[in-house]
């Protein structure tokens, strides 16, 4: 149901396909042949459709849903309607994520070379690379194979990408190294100067940037996204992470491997933080900090000092977050006292 | 007195046509022939100039002008400099927009297609369509009457606008369909994928966003702006909505009439706003809430709960806004007893 | 160390030369011909590097530090290892920024025009200016000595631009009169509207913005920074000024001298900081307030009220720096007894 001037859909796909795909349990599905045209919310649904249920919050329209399939936790089989196959899973929204993606495949790149780009004839392109009008590729540029550059994207002298990335329209790119399966968004900015300055009452004096930003693999960094790049040592964002739009990322910092960073996070310079480590939007981070691996920040946190392993804190300035969750709660009996 | 760099000014106009334009009543105004040449602020306005005073916090300033003529509340009236002609009115603001709006016209398409802008063939353009320097424009994107895209803006496969909007340089659109008298400014970022994935310790799999934008008519969405397009059902921007710069609206958020959201507010996935809501500066909204009709957000909030009708609410996390001052008061007594 | 496919070096200089450039005081240096290839961090520098200490955050780096050579405060200077050369300094960081700036000198336009850069044939551009690929320069702009315009920027008619500036990559640039030496980061959105209209369930009736915005000499903006233009007076940055990533400033707003506003930073419309204010990371100040010389704000506090010349406050709403902290100890306090 997704509108085909944006999405081009593949399919229909069998029970027997998506189980395969998935690692998902078909349920109540006597025909294993039986095929689903697409995929769409619970919402809207019909009986072609195949659709999903993770979150309870969603139960409604899972019990009413006129999908003719879904992938669902186990727990929640018996509310299905009746004629609904089941595919059950552990993890109906992953299940789904791949189900979707043989129904809509990412894009990879589709080998042209639009003649109203302007590339440098020393930069080096692989196989397959796709570079859209108005895009311009830097002296001595490395872009690996299949890679999709977006129109007005600007890729700086000397950076690195590797294959199978797509660079978003107008996007911007220095001083940077970039691993493989990278989506860069619309507008994120990487690698240019970060915030550095000795100030003082007769000027503040520029100080030269002279680290890089290194990107491992599978990364994505959100539309407008700012990732400023090292003072002396490199910014580093490690594989797998997550950057939602937004988000600014300051000079050294270090992200571990799969770090998810909400929208409109502010990460000051420094600042090092371990793997899957979750930053919930709009908290702010303290330059110069660890925060541990598994570590958790709630929305507009603001974090002043070092968070251990598997921690979560909320709050400004952020506390644990059982005291912070104590402190709302002490704030309001203290009004309801005043009354 | 508008820089004639920038601005290209139309009149004079005589009271009269002030009067007819902006429904105002003259007062202290014997010759409605007498024409004024431009519009400016009170304390620098002349004689020959038409000023506005709505926020009383610039008393002084109308009281010391020498405008020659000003919108103003009635009950202000007497406070007023003896020559200065007055257009009274309940609504100065809404007055001056009028009159500022005839001397300054907006913008409209002058029909102009640069050459160094790329357009591909199956784009369909209406009549004074204006597309400047190096602007992209997608396979059959249609584009409507006296719209203009800025230079360096870039509109995906497929995307529809409306007539009479502007586009602003570097601005990005995919997957979207867009009304009429919509101003997208300059930078802003419009139906990439919102922020998707199902988290797991062995990577977040990312799950296609199969949704588009749908903007109404008469929104506008600051600079540097992210709008994420829809992961199943869309995302949605109603009639009349304005948007401020960087503010983040997440994927299949959906947003009434005339909503005012301002600069750095975040809102989460899946929220549905009524109308004429306001969010006021860096509040951020957590996903899957329902926002009333008429609902007011302070500054810096973090809303995670829904909110009714026409209530307002302040702090993080935030409450009744009457209670979010009790609160702060509370708090500034906790420590004057602790001296 | 510096990644050559990034930076291209200058020197060696020798500690004669060093010292001579920063005015710091040689120190162990019995050779004042000795050279130093380049400069690095403490933790990776060696024998032939010259580094600084300045964070005693740091001082373990610094005493188990290779480094050849290091600006240093005198107090420290017997914590040094054996044979490091040392400059002392009461500001090392700045002695540092001045020494790696020998080394790596800022960018300068070479003179290049590209033939696919899109300028209008009214534009005035001044010896050396530099512009690059699908850069769109616009009618009667104006652009001093020796200016780089990098790729994709957008310059609007009119805009003045004076001698050894920078505009990013990508950035726009409206109704604005810049001075010299600026630098203007990729995305950046300068002079567009603000966000002026008047209000109303009739519809929100859009105000023309009739100012400019007028920035000192010396200033650096931000990627995708926003700076709106004034509505009627300017909005207007003072000398000197450093304003980070992500940052939004409204319409009207007045920047004194060198002041620091850190990302995420909001400023609300016709509110005016005096000089050498400090705004840390996302602190959002309400409109129409004064804030006075030296004024600091502590990272996401809410300013609704005037500050005096060198207050510090914190918090939202925010209050004097000492309140705070107060209000942060009683709120844990409160805890504490409900346990």
């Amino acid at each position: 149901m997704a509108d085909p001037r944006f999405f081009h859909r593949k399919g229909p796909f069998s029970i027997k396909e998506i189980a395969d795909l998935t690692g998902a349990t078909p349920v109540n599905a006597p025909d294993a042949e039986r095929r689903f045209d697409d995929v769409a919310p619970l919402q809207i649904a019909d009986s072609t459709i195949l659709s999903f249920f993770d979150n309870r919050k969603y139960i409604d329209a899972f019990v009413g849903s006129h999908a003719g399939a879904c992938f669902v936790r186990p727990e929640f089989a018996d509310r299905a309607p009746q004629n609904m196959v089941l595919f059950t899973t552990d993890d109906p929204y992953r299940a789904y994520a791949k189900a979707a993606t043989a129904y809509y495949p990412f894009e990879t790149g589709n080998g042209v070379i639009s003649d109203r780009a302007v590339i440098d004839p020393t930069a080096k392109l692989g196989t397959g690379v796709q570079i859209d009008a108005c895009a311009v590729i830097g002296a001595n540029c490395e872009i690996g194979d299949g890679t999709i550059i977006a129109s007005n994207a600007v890729i700086g002298d000397g950076v690195v990408i590797g294959s199978g990335c797509k660079v978003g329209a107008g996007a911007t790119i220095s001083h940077s190294l970039i691993g493989n399966l990278c989506l860069i968004y619309p507008g994120a900015r990487i690698g240019q100067d970060g915030f550095g300055f000795a100030m003082g009452p007769q000027g503040h004096a520029k100080v030269p940037q002279l680290g890089r930003v290194v990107i491992g693999n599978d990364v994505e960094v959100g539309a407008n996204a700012t990732i400023d790049r090292g003072a002396g040592p490199d910014t580093v964002i490690g594989n797998g992470c997550r950057i939602d739009n937004l988000v600014q990322i300051g000079h050294n910092v270090e992200l571990g491997m799969g770090c998810v960073i909400v929208s409109q996070v502010g990460i000051s310079g420094s600042t090092k933080l371990g793997n899957f480590v979750v930053l919930a939007g709009q908290a702010g981070i303290t330059g110069h900090l660890e925060i541990g691996d598994g570590a958790k920040v709630a929305a507009q946190s603001g974090v002043m000092k070092n968070i251990g392993p598997g921690e979560t804190v909320g709050g400004s300035p952020a506390v644990p977050v059982m005291d912070y969750h104590k402190q709302t709660v002490a704030l309001s009996r203290l009004i309801r006292k005043k009354k």
